[in-house]
Formats: structure tokens, C-alpha cells, sequence
């Protein structure tokens, strides 16, 4: 059985180390893929988007997430059943909602309270080693969520606080979501979003930073630029961003996630 | 069989990850775990800390470790038996000892010389690739540690160099030894070191840096604090820690690895 | 199946998870070992170079390796077969070749053109994900290389493009390709370039850089030196390397990927 494991812990820490451990020692045959670890730390927007992105893309099984700054709290752990079949595990807080829509959408959701299947002592600080990680290996052991906990409402799921973009008819506000390795700039806009300003490939579009303003392109893909150009184009996850083609275009205009993006037709 | 491996080698590198290959070329069942290749470079005294407080959440198995500034000269590679069975191998520096004592003491040693069992030629510079793993794999086939090289007295493992705090009766001079990802402030202090200072939880704690002043609240966990409040806490590897709730501790206080933290009862 | 898998991803985004998880759906039972995903990104270069230096240590099979900045234009995918029966899967840009020359040669090469061995839709920027990692877990359960696309001819091979070091008889401009994370400062050199400038264990060597000049003493391995000695050495892939026995060299002197660094015997 597969455990895929995303997460805010870095990889300078043992955290992930950790429960890669505990999973282990109760599921010797379970085989698990990290998605990343990289998300940004407490923000439960980018986990939530990236693992959205990439579940798609992964094996059935069991996934476990974890961004929790509110361990510690009353905040519920849950494990989600998806539509086709997949077993979500993680914090009520928003994280798991957006990637169970794209696989089929909730089915059912049990809360995770059974200390037969955490680790004792349950720390304080550290349930994806004492509480998460656990119930992801017993349900890779096959275990019903059912014995995890008592089933809730699905529509008790705390949803995910998501940047609603402005768009108008000449221009569009946006938010930067999300900044790569690359220096791409992932905005919370899809292409439909472009539609209602005519912006296609080969469209020359202004965008206004607070504190800076630059033109781009549509383009299709890199390729479709010369080296240094920037453009606005749809990425692998079907997400509007901004790039320089051969460059970095978030260290370029100093952008990160957060950062306000307004952009119109020129 | 299941191979635990820890180092300060990064991912950033192949160094991490050419071990790895190294491993599974000799040993194609092993299951390799990456704890962390995050221990700061050089710092045995961190690696020692991370490796003692995971391996009881670790399956039982080989159990590979490596910081290792002096690679290349006679320091001595060496096999740890565990009280509870494991085996632990890396350098003779101090790194493996704590880890030993928390999973059962040392059993046994034995020193590794066998060249049969390292990679040829071995470097000067990468003993991690060309003889610890290997050692780990050949270990992990079943080889028995003394085929690796003569038993040697586990009073002779060199000790780690441990910083102790001075605990006064209405003061303590603690260390900082680790700053996480989320800014917490590790200190070289446990539970039982407040009792003299009745510090509980609830009681208000000043805490002096060399160049700046604070105070803090000891506290169970994150949640009972707002956030933006600093806590003095038990982490959950029951070392006491700083934290801001929601912040960044380190950050906002400027604090380091060996950064001398002072701490009494307000 | 082994598959090994180098990149420029990162580890802080999905990109690697990502693959790992396409892998593992279309090849449950590919055993994946991440040799980095630390190349810097779009260096070509430095990828071709580590994993020519870490393919030898790899168990024997697929080798996917991805540094990709012309994705989207009609560069092409290839499948390398190499003399000692690896199968090496990435673009064709330079990045595979010096690999497969230290593991037996390139004895055929396939254009990677059938997308019914491809993810569908084929995404503009992401072929790591929708070309090669699909790719490469279709050879691991068996499939041809020649079901992937045609033969082409290994001579028309993109090479790399490498920084040939200008040996005199008393005097060697050489550049860094490479800073590692104990700041070791790799060269463009092996021992035999040092050969007519009669650098031997021992000889004292004078190094300017373009703002900088100082003095090392050619050694073989750290421990030939005192903590602070600036040391010339033969790494254990074979580079000849500059570094600070205990301390790092790159940061002292300001060196990074692509600075000049002459040299001679004093």
C-alpha cells in the first residue's frame, strides 16, 4: 500500500524522518512516496493548493498531510474518504478539502480519536509523529477509518480560506499564490479568468505590482519566447503564471506569495 | 531489513543520495529511511541530539550515521550493538553514544577495518560512501560485526562533548543546541531543570540573551498561548524550548546553535 | 527495478514528489532512489557532472535525469542505452552523455516520440512529469526502447558544453564548477593536469582568484592539514578541489559556479 506524505516540516528537521519511522514500525510493507515537505511553513493555503495539484498524479492509497499550526488545539484530525477511493488524512483545517474535490470529492469523514492507534504519550506538539502518522499506517494495514473515530458531517469540514480574485471587465486583481524553485509566479487564476479581457497567446498584457510595473506576453510555453521575455502563460497544473523565460521573475520584480498582482490587456 | 540513515550531508549534494546507491547496489531488499541530512555540517553534537531523539520511533534495523570532520585521520569507524538489538553504525566521535544509551546501552563494539567490506579504493575525503555504507549494507545481508572488524571496549567510544547548563537556585545558564524550521528554540535543559526555580506551567520567566531581554510564559503547548506570545515549553522530544505561538522565535530574537540563553522566575 | 532519479527540482516544491508519484502508478514495484534534486536550476552543467560522478555507484538500471530549460521547444527526449546495460532517460542537451561515458559508452539511443507511453495531455513545461518519469517507468516494467521511438544516431548527440582549463607549465586557469555544502571548491582539473606544474603532496600552491589571492598546500585529505589550512586535494570523485580543513572555503573566498581560479606552484 502506498503513503503519500505532504507536509510543512522542511527537510533540515527529523520531523519528516520521523514519521517516514513510525509509519514503518507499524506498516513494514508500506511503501512511501514524498510529495514535499517544502510547503511553506503554517500555510495551510499552499499545502492545500499543491497537494490539489499533485494527487492526481498519485498512486491510490493513503496521503497524508500535514500543515497544523493549530496543534495542540481542539482542531479536529480526520480522515477524509474520497469519491475514487483514496484515504486523506490530516488536520481539519482546509488542507485536505480542495484535493478531495478533484478526486472524486468527499465521501465520507471519520474524526481520529481512537488513542488505540497514537502512539502514548500523544505529545503536546508533534501529531504527525503521535496521531497522523499512526492512523496512516494502520489504515495501510487496513484497518476501517471507522475504528479511527466517529463519522462526521462532511459539511462540518472547515473549508479553505481561498484569495478570491477581482475580475473585471478591462482588469483583473489578483494574488500571487505561490513562488517555484524557478522564480514563476503562480497567480490564483485560471484561463477563464483571462477570457472575459481577450487576453490569448500572443497577447501583450501590463501588470502593476505595488511597486513596479512590467509588460508580458501570453505565450503558450517558454519556447514561444526569447530568453529574458517575460510571459503570462498556463502551467502544468493549470494555474496562471508569470515567468522570464531563461530567468527568474520572482527575484526579478521581487514578488512572493501574498504579493498583489493587477494585470490588463495593453 | 530496514537501514535508518542520518547525516549533515544536505540534499543539496549527491552525498545523501550516492550512499543511498551504494547501499542498494550491495543490499537490494534494505529499506532505506532518511531521518534528516539536515544536521548542521559538522556538528556532532546536533547529530548525536537528533539521533538519539528518533531512533526509538525508528523500526528496528541498521542503523547508519554519519558526521564526520575527521574523515581521514585514525578516528575509528565503528559498530554499535544496542541493548535492544539494533546496530548503529558510524564514526567514533561521540555521535552514536547518546543514541545508543536512550535504545537499551552499548552491547557491544566492534571497530570496522575489514576492507572486504568497504568500497575500493576507499577516499580520503568520503568514508560515508566507501566504507559506512557499505558496512550498513553488508550488515543489513546479515553479515556479522565482527567480520567487520576486531571488538574493541565500549568504554574506549569516544564521549560526545555535551554542553551543561549551570542550574542555580534562582537562575539557570542554559545553551541554545537547535533552532527547527518553525524558529523554536531548543535549550540543553529537560522538565526535571525547572523544578528548582518552580517554574510551572503558568509561571512568568524572564529570559536574558546576551544582547537583548525577554519574557516568556511556561506553558503546555502552542494553544495556550495567543499567538504572538513567547512560552517556555516542553517540546516532544522532551527537551525544554522557546517558542512564539504563530511566530518565529529564533528569528525575532536573533538566536543560534550555542547562542547562551539565561532564564530565572519573574 | 532500480530507478535512480537527479534533477534541478529542488526539494522544496512538488516537482520531484510529483514524478516519484507517476512512477510508482505505472510501476508499483520501481524501487527509487533520488540521487539529488539539488542541481542548480537550468545548470546543465553541473547536473551532466554529478551524475557522471555518481552513476557508477548506482546499482544497475533506469537512470532518469532531468535539467531541462529548453522543455517546451523541439529539443529532444532520448533513452540512452549504455555499454554496461543501463538505461539512461532525459533530454538531449548534453545532460546524459558524460555519464554514459564513464558506465561503458552510449551503445544506442532512442528519440523519446510515442505518447502512448506519455501522460496525457502532454503539458508545455512539465515533461518531467508527463514525458520522462513515464518513460522511465515504462522501461522498468520491460517495455523497448525502440516502443518509445526511433533509433537516432549517438553522434548526433547533443555534447556538452565543458570549460576546458588552460594548462601551461607554470600556470593553470582553471574555473569552478561546483561549490558543495562544506563549501569545497571543486575545479575543472584531475591530477594529471597538475602533473606539469609538479604539484605533489606537500607543494605549496599560490591561487588568485579575480579579486582575491592565497595560498594553499596541496594535500591529500583533510587530515593532512591543520584546522584552517587552506588545502589543494584530490576529492573522491576524482576532481582536484580546493577547501578549509574545518572550515569553508567558498564563503571565505567568495568563489561560486563559474569564477576563474588561477593557479601555480609557488
Amino acid at each position: 500500500m502506498v503513503i503519500t506524505f505532504l507536509s510543512d516540516f522542511g527537510v533540515e528537521d527529523d520531523f519528516a524522518g520521523t514519521c517516514h519511522g513510525v509509519i514503518k514500525r507499524l506498516a513494514p510493507e508500506a511503501d512511501v512516496i514524498h510529495i514535499t515537505h517544502g510547503i511553506e511553513a503554517t500555510s495551510i493555503l499552499q499545502g492545500a493548493m499543491v497537494l490539489a495539484n499533485t494527487l492526481p498524479y498519485m498512486p491510490l492509497g493513503i496521503h497524508l498531510a500535514i500543515v497544523d499550526p493549530d496543534v495542540g488545539t481542539p482542531r479536529r484530525a480526520v480522515v477524509i474518504r474520497t469519491g475514487d477511493g483514496r484515504l486523506l488524512v490530516g488536520p481539519d483545517n482546509g488542507l485536505l478539502v480542495p484535493a478531495a474535490e478533484v478526486v472524486g470529492g468527499v465521501d465520507s469523514v471519520n474524526e481520529i480519536t481512537n488513542r488505540a492507534y497514537a502512539l502514548e504519550p500523544v505529545s503536546a506538539t508533534f501529531h504527525g509523529r503521535d496521531v497522523f502518522s499512526p492512523a496512516a499506517a494502520h489504515l495501510a494495514l487496513g484497518v476501517d477509518p471507522a475504528e479511527l473515530g466517529e463519522a462526521i458531517d462532511p459539511g462540518s469540514l472547515v473549508p479553505l480560506e481561498f484569495p478570491q480574485p477581482e475580475i473585471g471587465s478591462r482588469r483583473i486583481r489578483a494574488t500571487c499564490l505561490y513562488v517555484d524553485r524557478f522564480g514563476n509566479i503562480q497567480l490564483n487564476l485560471t484561463a477563464r479568468d483571462l477570457e472575459p479581457l481577450g487576453i490569448v497567446p500572443g497577447t501583450n498584457v501590463e501588470i502593476a505590482l505595488p511597486v513596479d510595473r512590467f509588460y508580458a506576453v501570453a505565450a503558450r510555453t517558454f519556447a514561444d519566447a526569447r530568453p529574458g521575455d517575460t510571459i503570462l502563460y498556463e502551467d502544468a497544473y493549470q494555474n496562471i503564471a508569470v515567468a522570464i523565460s531563461r530567468g527568474n521573475a520572482a527575484q526579478t520584480f521581487n514578488v512572493r506569495a501574498g504579493t498583489e498582482v493587477r494585470l490588463w490587456a495593453e
